[in-house]
């Protein structure tokens, strides 16, 4: 299996905001605003691996401007780091007023997804080939996310017994 | 009101094909695709506009290929011609397999949007600049466009008296 | 196999616009508009040849006057044509405002679907049985549309390489 | 206000069953099936009204047979009794295999509405003209019909205390 | 098979009610209403009998007052009777508006499931275990109603013949 | 404004996993769980505040199992933490197999929302009272959690310089 660059399956997403989007004022749901996230992250795990894959893993989300109705949100998607099975992307949101046309960094995000064979057991991964210094810095600090997961996810268990 | 590039306002759009969104063969729903490429559309020519916009027009679709639950639907929408208060959006569909990456051109189509100001009336729209021959080319084939739609427009009326 | 009448499969649909099916403005989005077409049209299509079909093209379309939340959206849909696999079906939408009970003319097309079998493939369908002077004649002009769709779609497919 | 006849009102739906519409096991789920009865006899209380029209009660539902993924479901609803306020509508669902064209009863309700005026409060609609013997029989049987359901309530309003 | 208790099976659900469930007037819609009390009990029917379950049949439905934008809808579903491949869950409605807090009592209904086994076809469930006079006394008024129910069946497979 | 105990708002939200909420594999959609659990998280500080409130932030997330068509998903959610005017809610995931009843947990986080006034500004919310140990524990880690993330968005707020 030969490896792959992050170029190769990145993604742009957009989407406009409708009214079953949003809440009393008019706002959009962070839900709503999750799953277009995830998507947009599946899709760019789906076809660096060409596999269905699933979530396993969303960073912490910080909400940092309200988006409204009308709005245009945009969402880019780019792998930034690839383990044995799994793969982390990068979710970045703006969110564009149609009338102003002033974007605002509205969220970002790395969400981990783990490739799947067809009886529904995780499967192996292209590598990600790495074609920068700031890909490589992206790919180290991915690492580091991924131990900070792993030590977590052990005390959440610790936690529930 | 300055007029704007076609290149400021196009829009790409990334959709994966969920159970939903298809048939009792897995294939995605001729409705469904229209669906999106008219929010990609509205899109481009709200951003051109700054404005609500409202479809007037679809062109003649022709959908090639199947496309199937899993896939990756791309829609790439961008202006091809301006009028005072219409927009012309060009909008062209590619489908992606996820497990083969065999990318194949399903289906295009020319989309007129009207603005709109906040009492619902037409609103008059920036001038599109063009920027090289083949947006030249593309302008003047929707002068033509527009003027059959015209034409076609006063046959249906005059068919239905 | 014997021929069927246009009459036996034709169908009228009648659908509540809803929030979530509307713009900004309260008008219905053109894309929802030519998803409820598409699905009045397949359930002739599929009566008719008793199979699942899909969307092979669409006419231009034109959308006369808005359609507002609340108002009752009437779609009859008719076969015109058929051929060995394809049919071409006449789709005609009213929309009627619940509280002045105006009804209007807002949107015509012809689309096309074709019968599939149960592994996928193009299915031979009944022929279309012709019981007025009215039904030849729609059935020629279906004929003379179904002509100009092959020419343009070569035309397309010229322009793409 | 002038008297309107049942037929001026009556309305009819047409809907395929789509994924998102099943359980499991591919058959219609009777929550859907009810939100289409309910939508398509508000359908006809809003026309006969020329308002904007709530739902107060629904019958008892029995559904005779299961519905299945690809069918058609025809809905007909008509008016049956009229009161100041308040309307019934007669419901009445048939599934339609699309292979085997076999049209079965499905269900059938009566379902009340009352008509809202801008402000929200029950406004008076016009009289049902009855038109035949058998429209009056069913008017009487209404009739009947909410004396029930008048009586059914108090004894669960008591039940409640 | 071994009986089981309604408290094991029984579930609550909460829902908010969201632009795309309302009307005009932002009333909850009241198809939807009956679409989520379907889901509802259709969750403790799948409970008791661990198994896929078809919706048969549903009481008459009140809807008491109007559920609004915003509000809180809360369900909770209980069985109370059971029979050899039916089961009778009681499904009963609460509204809580957001800011007063106030909540109502807005519907209530008996539903009737039948669970299927894996090739569609009605299969045992387990016996109901009455832990109470309250439960035994539901039980006695579901066979009553289960009675009624029956004799209503018939007499409209004879109306409609 | 008095205090309020995190009893009182709490809730508890029962979904059924429907096809149109998973992949390919049948497996319920990460993004699809996030916004049932922003729903969930928003009810319970739509409740304590008497507000309509806004998604602030998301702590990560691990998705332990995957979820499947048919299962029951139960999300439990409470207030942890409250400030002026943000709140946050522990939200817990359980899948249910509808067969095995085997109850899995699948997810936990911590969302944060923020009261609005009606003109969409911040608003103060009544106090939490704690009722025991575990809850000033808890309310204490919270206090931490909004430290840390407080640092965090500063982070980022620099890196995206």
């Amino acid at each position: 299996m030969r490896g792959k660059t992050a170029r190769v399956s990145e993604i742009e997403m957009n989407e406009l905001v409708l009214p079953n989007d949003t809440n009393l004022h008019g706002s959009l749901l962070g839900g709503r605003l999750m799953h277009w996230m995830d998507i947009a992250g599946g899709m760019v795990a789906s076809r660096h691996s060409n596999r269905i894959v699933v979530t396993a893993g969303v960073d912490s989300l910080d909400f940092k401007h309200p988006v409204h109705l009308g709005d245009i949100v945009r969402i880019k998607a780019r792998l930034t780091w690839v383990g044995r099975t799994s793969m982390e992307v990068k979710v970045v949101v703006f969110a564009e007023n149609f009338e102003t046309r002033q974007i605002r960094l509205t969220n970002q995000a790395h969400i981990v997804y783990v490739a799947l064979d067809r009886s529904g057991h995780p499967a192996a991964v292209p590598r990600l080939l790495l074609e920068s210094a700031a890909e490589k810095g992206e790919f180290l600090r991915g690492e580091k996310r991924r131990r900070n997961r792993m030590e977590k996810r052990r005390g959440v268990r610790t936690a529930l017994k």
